[in-house]
């Protein structure tokens, strides 16, 4: 890969953009802020996303995405899921024809539950076969710190995964191919309702047995959701599931475990809600996660519960015991 | 169940005959130390191995395997996988013949590289349909202070495994039936070895990220070895797999992880070996776990470098590099 745009220099964005520019691509990164757009090109820093962290010399910066976009042949795209659409629109018609769309976003579309790689398709009218999802155990600050780390690229043509594979091996990130498409996103969807699950039960002063319990079974409802999606099963219990899964759950860092945790320790949900800066992901897909599931009459106990919590208020304790209290049955189900 | 005999009572052994007679049995317990039985029969406690926990009234305990194993439909072993065969061997002739045996056990038989439950059918000539395993993230003092947590059952017959379900479902312990014995014991063996590396990963000051990275990439190891065993790879996506190991790898009371962040910071082996009062299970499960790989050639790059670090002092450092330099390849291999 010899040229890439990076859309835009958030901090996994920006941090990802460095992967690239690491494993040998000159890298042009999309900013919305000119203050960004100078410190990256001039000091090779973005202190508003990343501070401390220099950046490589072969990736610069922009606020033209015709500039960003022009020569590139892979184009990453890390903007919040609900503006994917309004963003693409735009950018659509600078894109060169033959490149490569990746995705680096966890998100279902509200209204259309479409995932993100659908949403490209649909906006782009590029084939299944352009487009290629990243996703694992990322956290941005993290792999800027160069600690290493393992994650997926996900496309349904072979060929284009090892491509964008060999655009981000670095000695710091170790990805590998993946052909499920549906699994690595939904995995990555679904986490943060389950994130905010794990939360409330760290929150409530329960253990490890719990909360290894509760992430476990929440990713076997997940992996039912996938499976009736299309996915392989196989995918949940890999780095874009459970890796993910198990590095959000584990992270101080992540505002979705923070949010339940505020719940579980008995703040009201009125008064967490007014101290985040930002709705924690988990609470915008609860929703549309679970219609998905029930228009496919799939289960899924853990994220009914989160939703009752987040939604209509029942105590998270009320949610543990309601889990607790159904009759127990094998752990996967035939078919 | 009316009547469950538990052998021995070792941490573990004490709180699972707890869950037992919570969930309505008369429970006998083995014990080999005169003032446990006495504590546990006058005083309802076993100070020697769970102090401050008061057990149920319908537990008591004995010297005698004879008056344990009297008219007792489940027997429960949770005896040291080394010991297993010696102690069943004078068992055996006292077990009633229509009992069921439950393993509590974790390990792999050196020499034989056979599983418990293998050993089990072995010494006892019990068909493998009177055989169940238990296992899952059930760190004994969590379950003690009754903390929700899920747990599978695992036997080749249904109808034992929903016996011993609902002989051990209570209202802090969900249990879940899984037909997968070869699967639920390989990966409760293989956790160990993959815990030590958690460990050293942690003790060498990496983040979320490796250590997810890391865990997910050693259970994916286990799975190729638990499919050519001929084990479903679900079952280590589920609560005996990740469940488990998840928990092993984030409490801070597994030796395991405790031995292997000794290595990680930089303790000489022979310095972390003496300061440990007993040796760490995934240290001595290593060899036999690498050797059934090589038998059956499975490739399993982590448990290799955990190897060369316990066994030929590999720096820690250099077994993470070895491993983030292998050329990346697809996250499943294909058959």
């Amino acid at each position: 890969m010899r040229r890439a745009a990076v859309l835009c220099a958030g901090s996994w964005g920006t941090v990802f953009a460095k992967v690239l520019a690491d494993a040998g691509a000159g890298v042009t990164l999309l900013a919305r802020e000119p203050d960004v757009v100078t410190s990256i090109n001039r000091c090779h820093t973005n202190p508003r996303y990343l501070p401390g962290l220099t950046l490589p010399d072969r990736l610069d910066a922009t606020l033209e995405a015709a500039e960003a976009l022009r020569g590139a042949e892979l184009v990453v795209i890390a903007v919040p899921s609900q503006v994917l659409r309004a963003c693409l629109a735009r950018w659509a018609p600078l894109v060169e024809p033959s490149a490569v769309y990746v995705s680096l976003m966890k998100g279902i579309e509200l209204g259309s539950q479409l995932r993100m790689s659908e949403v490209i398709q649909e906006v782009t009218g590029a084939a299944p076969e352009r487009i290629a999802v990243v996703s694992g155990p990322n956290l941005a600050r993290e792999i800027a710190a160069e600690q290493p780390a393992a994650t997926v690229v996900a496309s349904v043509s072979d060929r284009v995964a090892r491509a964008v594979q060999a655009a981000c091996w670095t000695p710091y990130l170790r990805p590998y191919t993946n052909p499920d498409v549906i699994g690595c996103e939904l995995a990555g969807a679904v986490k943060n309702v389950i994130a905010l699950a794990a939360g409330m039960v760290e929150g409530m002063g329960f253990g490890t047995n719990t909360i290894a319990s509760l992430i476990t079974r929440g990713l076997a409802e997940t992996t039912r959701l996938g499976v009736a999606l299309g996915a392989d099963p196989l995918t949940f219990a890999g780095l874009a599931g459970m890796g993910d899964l198990v590095a959000t759950c584990s992270s101080p860092l992540s505002r979705n475990r923070t949010f339940g945790e505020k719940l579980g320790r008995g703040v009201p949900l009125a008064q967490a809600n007014a101290q985040q800066h930002q709705v924690a992901e988990g609470v915008r897909s609860c929703r549309p996660v679970l219609d998905l599931a029930r228009s496919l009459d799939v289960q899924m106990p853990i994220t009914e519960q989160v939703e009752r919590v987040i939604h209509e208020g029942l105590a998270p304790l009320d949610a543990v015991k309601e889990l607790m209290s159904r009759e127990p049955g094998p752990e996967y189900r035939a078919g």
